[in-house]
């Protein structure tokens, strides 16, 4: 539930029209992005084959072409990038494109690369209208930002260090403990996989209720909505709650600013202030009033991307006055969990007696995000209209991911790997901080978090962050800038200790001290 | 990815405004539907307890009124069926009742029934606003059909016989098979369970391109995109491909009718007429031009509702016509591999040279809906935005659910479990061609299906089809009518011989052959 461990990262064959761009929040155009409508990286020539490594490419491509899988009109990546993914050099892969020239299959645009030429052999079909790739730039659902496109893109580029990635890396995800869990799954005749109920399997609902419990909230398994993932429950309220051009309120910054689930359905934001108690709450009722707010979305515990954590006389505040105006509360409980030092004050659902806050929770960051598992909590009329919705959008999540959570929970596996990550969530955040002090002392300020994955770095001087986030890319570093989570800012990074590995932090952290240190390098 | 595999069925609160019902098709008001907020069917008081029942039922309503779980003004389930579901005769129900009303908790109201009521004790808050049971009316989705939502609410009722379901009943699902995948997974250390790339497994992806090609649709892994069932490749369509106010060309009758996908992004329809050969063509580019269509869905193989199979010329004039217009399809692909007697003609996509087709396929119909396993096939461009759009939704579907489908279809369990459900499914439709050569022969025509799961029945008379469902209803049969795949229908029945077992067809379709005959029942 968070911009990177989103893959989303396919980029568009064109810019976004205007009409897109100009509701979308914008100001992160990005440098150096390639042009997008790549072929997939699925296929190399094979050195060891009889067949000259020019004709197997222009074979591929021809196929390709004349399959319908690359309709006229798309653009076919740089020739340099082409040369990378196929792994051959300049002059093979301009004998290929030069046949498929010759064949009239593709042709170079001055200035416009090269394009799958409009009409091909097989088709003696007006191009002019009617390929489902005029519609690329229709619906209603906006693109991914650039930057986050270009973000989940880099995250395939073997050698890259992700600085700011909110996932667990790999190393540090549950396999053998998974395995023992499908192994019990398998161990007796499973039950057919049919549909799940509209809120989700009855046992992993009982299961969620009992581990919410541990954290405060006492919810019956009628108040719990299963979801493919805690950014699909977003996604739900977003397009199920609220009306079109509602406004939400949210800390600035937030993950939310990052994706588009809430401003593809029409919705605005306004961000409040956050000090180091969490959300300033002293302007809600103002605030609530000017822009006649729907709801509050807030991250409570471990906050991201700033790592703080709302205290308990901040979150008795918030929850008074969002009382006495009636502010529907959405609370985000997605690091709730990965307390390092101690668990922090309870969750805003836990205080709430009015049915007033909906809760959000997941199992991928404290567990595996590829068993895209999340809930929504909230009173019940709300949960079934949001379940509604769901069997409207994808008739409810994996069976077989929901049985595996409900033993993941019920055996013990949960709380037995909890303790794991945070002892290696501890190792990684001191690595960190000791390097943060012997790299940026100069450089910028930034807070030790209590928990979660997240460090909010603040430089000292703005930085034009895209050319940041360029330059660190050409030095081998990934970048979350702290534009993607609010829209104007020039002076923060959000770093994660969750996912680069000890080596690369050691390797990646001074390096990027050195990019930021020297103007000439942004 | 059909009417009755949706459990949505989770009644809303309150009729939907004027403004949703009014765009939304309608004419399918259910006469006795119950006014819904119920509570959860997940509690019942316990006979051993030492506690009276009405004590147990007070205490339980009075909990979940001051957790918020029943917010303010949520309306209760009839007192009939609370008895009935809390399995308690009237006047200990109404012991528990009077309690709570005692105490303030909940209200009666003049034919209003009974609420929660506005402040309870534990609140001074004025419920006038801000509560999320305000936003039940909201949002940009249509809520089901009330009629979809009635009969999905009755599907978890035991002992009704489902004559339309859509889905394969347990018995015909492959839960030993299934079993033992898992155990095939778990007999090595799984990888961990990451996020996938955007377009979704890498070895599915392959896995399901081999599927494809025995059905004649060549396409390479990087052309195909992984979603959660077909339902969702309907959804990303409906929200990344089509601008708002467009319009859908499909057969008419459509399994699309039945479902908001598309009308919930302001998208309309335009029913094409349907005849033994399938969609009729000669009219298409007519219709084309006047409504501006944007694009034609088509159900070819073993057609939803109708179970029609559109025969190989039928495909060629469509591609042509549709070529020469430019139009792009949507072809659903749910039942193509579910052919009882003889393969049907090459799916469209199998004839398309230019990208123009969209196929959609699922392991719902032919191995197991709760997987949770569709894909979208096209061009590479269109795929990578709809990935875009899925990522943004639910960061794509479960690695653990992808990973059993990979496993399916390369360990050959497909094919082993495909040749014995049509062999079953074989055996159902005998049987139901025989019971409705008995039964029905004065009162509806019907045709022999060569595949897929429907017979669609064709009364001789019209007959009000709400009226008929409740008839039906009362005498235990539960109904897929023809006005949920055409609102204009009034003497079609969706018959399916897939999900009631060979007892019940011989119990039900006798009985609903006299409900028809008799008009007083009706």
């Amino acid at each position: 539930m968070n911009l990177n461990s989103s893959r989303s990262g396919v980029p568009q064959a064109h810019t976004p029209p205007q009409n897109i761009v100009n509701s979308a929040p914008s100001g992160v155009p990005l440098g150096n992005a390639p042009p997008a409508a790549y072929f997939q990286e699925d296929w190399r020539p094979d050195p060891a084959s009889p067949l000259p490594l020019h004709v197997q490419i222009s074979s591929c491509f021809s196929a390709r072409i004349s399959s319908g899988a690359w309709p006229a009109g798309m653009k076919l990546a740089p020739q340099r990038e082409l040369c990378r993914l196929l792994g051959v050099n300049r002059s093979t892969l301009m004998t290929a494109l030069g046949t498929l020239a010759g064949q009239g299959l593709i042709e170079g645009r001055r200035g416009g690369g090269t394009r799958v030429t409009a009409a091909d052999n097989h088709s003696n079909n007006s191009t002019a209208h009617g390929s489902w790739s005029d519609y690329l730039e229709e619906g209603t659902h906006y693109p991914n930002l650039p930057a986050v496109q270009a973000i989940n893109r880099l995250e395939f580029e073997p050698g890259l260090i992700r600085l700011g990635t909110g996932e667990p890396a790999p190393e540090l995800l549950p396999g053998e403990a998974m395995t023992r869990v499908l192994a019990e799954l398998a161990s007796r005749p499973l039950p057919p996989l049919a549909y799940e109920e509209p809120l989700g399997n009855a046992g992993l609902r009982s299961a969620v209720s009992r581990q919410l419990l541990k954290q405060g909230i006492q919810a019956e398994p009628g108040s719990i909505l299963i979801t493919s993932g805690a950014l699909q429950g977003l996604q739900l309220i977003a397009l199920g709650l609220l009306p079109r051009s509602s406004t939400i309120l949210l800390e600035r910054p937030s993950y939310l600013y990052s994706i588009h689930a809430f401003q593809s359905a029409g919705i605005k934001f306004s961000g409040l202030q956050v000090d180091e108690s969490g959300m300033v709450v002293s302007r809600l009722a103002a605030e609530t009033l000017r822009t006649r707010a729907a709801m509050l979305y807030t991250i409570p515990s471990f906050h991201n991307p700033t790592g703080i954590v709302m205290d308990e006389t901040r979150r008795q505040e918030l929850m008074a006055v969002s009382g006495g105006i009636g502010l529907p509360i959405l609370e985000d409980g997605a690091y709730q969990e990965l307390w390092l030092d101690a668990p922090p004050p309870l969750p805003l659902k836990a205080l709430d007696r009015e049915g007033r806050v909906l809760h959000l929770g997941t199992l991928s960051k404290a567990a595996s995000p590829g068993l895209r598992i999340g809930w929504i909590v909230g009173p019940e009329p709300v949960i079934r209209r949001l379940a509604d919705i769901k069997m409207q959008t994808d008739y409810g999540a994996s069976s077989l991911s929901q049985m595996a959570a409900a033993r993941w929970l019920d055996g013990g596996y949960h709380e037995e790997h909890l303790a794991l990550l945070r002892s290696r969530l501890r190792e990684r955040r001191a690595l960190m901080l000791q390097l943060l002090d012997a790299h940026f002392s100069g450089l910028a300020t930034w807070s030790a978090p209590a928990g979660g994955f997240y460090i909010w770095l603040s430089l000292h001087r703005p930085l034009p962050l895209r050319r940041l986030f360029e330059s660190a890319r050409r030095a081998g570093l990934l970048l979350n800038t702290g534009d993607l989570y609010d829209r104007g800012d020039s002076r923060h990074l959000r770093l994660s200790y969750a996912y680069a590995s000890p080596d690369e932090l050691q390797r990646g952290l001074p390096a990027l001290a050195a990019i930021i240190r020297e103007p000439v390098n942004v």
